[in-house]
């Protein structure tokens, strides 16, 4: 087991209609609130309004528009200037975890008077930041517990996972209600999300007992309900369970004292998801059968036997390898259960810029250091088998 | 699932020489430091002498004699009384449970003007504490990531759990090596109480597929591991896997969103350790499987079900009365094969006072309201049965 230094410092307050709490929750933290949303579904699910009227006694300023694959600019730098212009006391983010990870960006980069990107890119730390209290509405990023963010450069098909203690919301509130209208695609995509957040801790060096039934318990709480979601979206236990699964997804809890892995999935669908804006949820479960084909071996083999028997039930009287490609093909069956489009075609990615993503990744994610270890050309024969 | 508010603000330093940052830490709140513990094993394990020696130049005062089942007099009114004459800006709390526990109330108390014990007896609410940063030298409790405290008042019989969100430590310092000297005995206890802490969170009307796998992956991990200990106290990785999964007790991450329970087994011993002082991990296991097979019913049976297939691996395809009646038979042997006396006259508890404990108990638990509720003649009837 190995040593570590752990804090989430974020309350959640969970399940139907806690949102009645946000003044009392607000009125902690100032008066004047920057309110960040998306595309705007949070107006059709009734959730702006309900938060504007909630919020009535509060002065508002808003950023509309954070696009999925959240944007530093405009909406990063954007945001940090009406925090500076209007002295904003707090975020409040509402929507899915773009939403959120634009909104750490925006936290820290309001309190920092040089360039923000420096903060993303570690040119420099954070010593300050305004408060986050979110309301999410996706069950996916784990972003309302964890401190970490991926903000995307179009210009430079940069997408860099940002991670700061700063960036920890105070308070998340979690109403599964608000996630009933959620697309089958979302839903799916937001699975898979997930359930890469648990593989990346799971597929390690050194775990215990406990870590791994917590963590094979999460595979299997997504698996079961995504379904139920996909077949009746106002399934309130199914939702709430993928919410709180999702929650525990990225800061840490599902694995403390493993060994680090290098999260190589997360590396390569940074790259695809910066080059082409595909759903992350998507090119993370396109990738993971085939990464999992890739680094079969001697060494990784227990390991995928494990996650075989113990989240998918195949029966241990087997050869190793036999059961761990019955895993792999298991899993990709489940992706394609729940409808996500299995290969990077689908998503409108093609041979030709596979060797420049490749070449990026290699140099940006230190996946030569990972459980298994890739070069550039592991990393682009996982992306040619994956299309 | 039900609703929940959740937050554990702790911060978690683990791992073999992470005790090396104290000054760091401590210097955070201050230099007058109250250190409490007990009754001199961290001077006899070096512990003592290494904690002086970091934080030379901080202003050490000093509680020491704490006594498991801590008491409220003299040890949580000394405490005040040093720490109100001081100034004390942060409290050390280097020991188990109990010194935490102590330290807690202390803290609290401290910085109330009445009688600490309105606040223990929920006479008044604190508003505000001292900080507290503890170094846990035994794996059981949990109070190292969570906002309780038990305090006993010898002349009244109470033992009371007393809780309060300024009660969380800011850090915790978790150095399995640390818990190496810990004696059969007290390994044993330990585990069985950090046992219990999960089953009366388990043994629910609702519970998760997550949070059943995390519940049941603890329990597996704390027997596997306790064995390990008694048969090589040095074993760094099992002394470790012991320690986080006891310091996940009773914070409630193991079962957020699960109905409540009551908590019977804790409401039950309270009683026999406040009337006979005797240690609470062994009064737990003792009562343990009597309660079980008390409250075995067809409303209760797929409860045990499952905990007997999943934790004790016993063959599903059996009526389920016979196996929840293996699992409650092997949760007996378990706790005889890690050496705990399994019944309450090897402790020292005679008939004699079985009534009065039970009506206390029934006056003062609220078990009429468990999960299984027990009237005052079940809970007599589970003291007699575990005679």
């Amino acid at each position: 087991m190995q040593n570590f230094d752990y804090q989430t410092p974020t309350r959640l307050i969970f399940g139907k209609g806690v949102v009645e709490k946000l003044p009392e929750v607000m009125g902690q933290f100032g008066k004047k609130i920057l309110l960040t949303y998306g595309g705007g579904s949070i107006k059709k699910i009734g959730l702006y309004d309900k938060v504007k009227e909630l919020l009535k006694d509060f002065e508002i300023y808003e950023l509309s528009d954070i696009q999925p694959n959240p944007k530093y600019d405009p909406s990063v730098l954007d945001g940090v200037k009406i925090c500076k212009e209007n002295n904003i006391d707090v975020i409040l983010a509402v929507g899915g975890g773009s939403v959120l990870d634009c909104s750490k960006a925006i936290a820290t980069g309001a309190k920092y008077d040089g360039d923000p990107w420096d903060l993303i890119s570690y040119k420099a730390f954070a010593t300050d930041s305004i408060p986050i209290v979110d309301i999410i509405t996706l069950a996916a990023t784990g972003s309302e517990y964890d401190s970490g963010g991926v903000i995307s450069r179009t210009e430079t098909n940069d997408k860099i996972g940002y991670i700061d203690p700063h960036n920890f919301p105070l308070v998340s509130f979690l109403d599964p209600t608000y996630t009933f209208t959620v697309s089958k695609k979302q839903t799916a995509a937001g699975c898979a999300d997930a359930m890469n957040h648990i593989m990346e801790q799971y597929f390690c060096e050194d775990s215990t007992i406990l870590n791994d039934g917590f963590m094979e318990a999460g595979l299997k709480s997504l698996m079961v309900n995504a379904k139920k979601c996909l077949e009746n979206p106002e399934d309130y236990t199914a939702r709430a369970e993928m919410m709180l699964t999702c929650t525990y997804g990225c800061n840490g809890i599902y694995s403390l004292g493993n060994s680090q892995t290098g999260w190589p999935l997360h590396g390569m669908e940074h790259a695809l998801s910066a080059y082409y804006d595909i759903t992350h949820g998507e090119g993370l479960a396109i990738i993971t059968p085939r990464w999992m084909e890739h680094v079969l071996s001697e060494k990784t083999v227990d390991r995928f036997v494990k996650y075989g028997v113990n989240v998918f039930g195949i029966d241990a009287n087997q050869d190793k390898f036999e059961i761990a490609k019955k895993a792999i093909q298991a899993t990709y069956d489940f992706f394609v259960s729940v409808g996500i489009p299995m290969n990077l075609k689908a998503v409108g990615i093609d041979e030709s810029r596979i060797d420049e993503m490749a070449h990026h990744v290699a140099v940006n994610e230190g996946l030569d250091k990972a459980w298994a270890p890739l070069t550039e050309k592991d990393i682009a024969d996982i992306f040619r088998a994956s299309l």
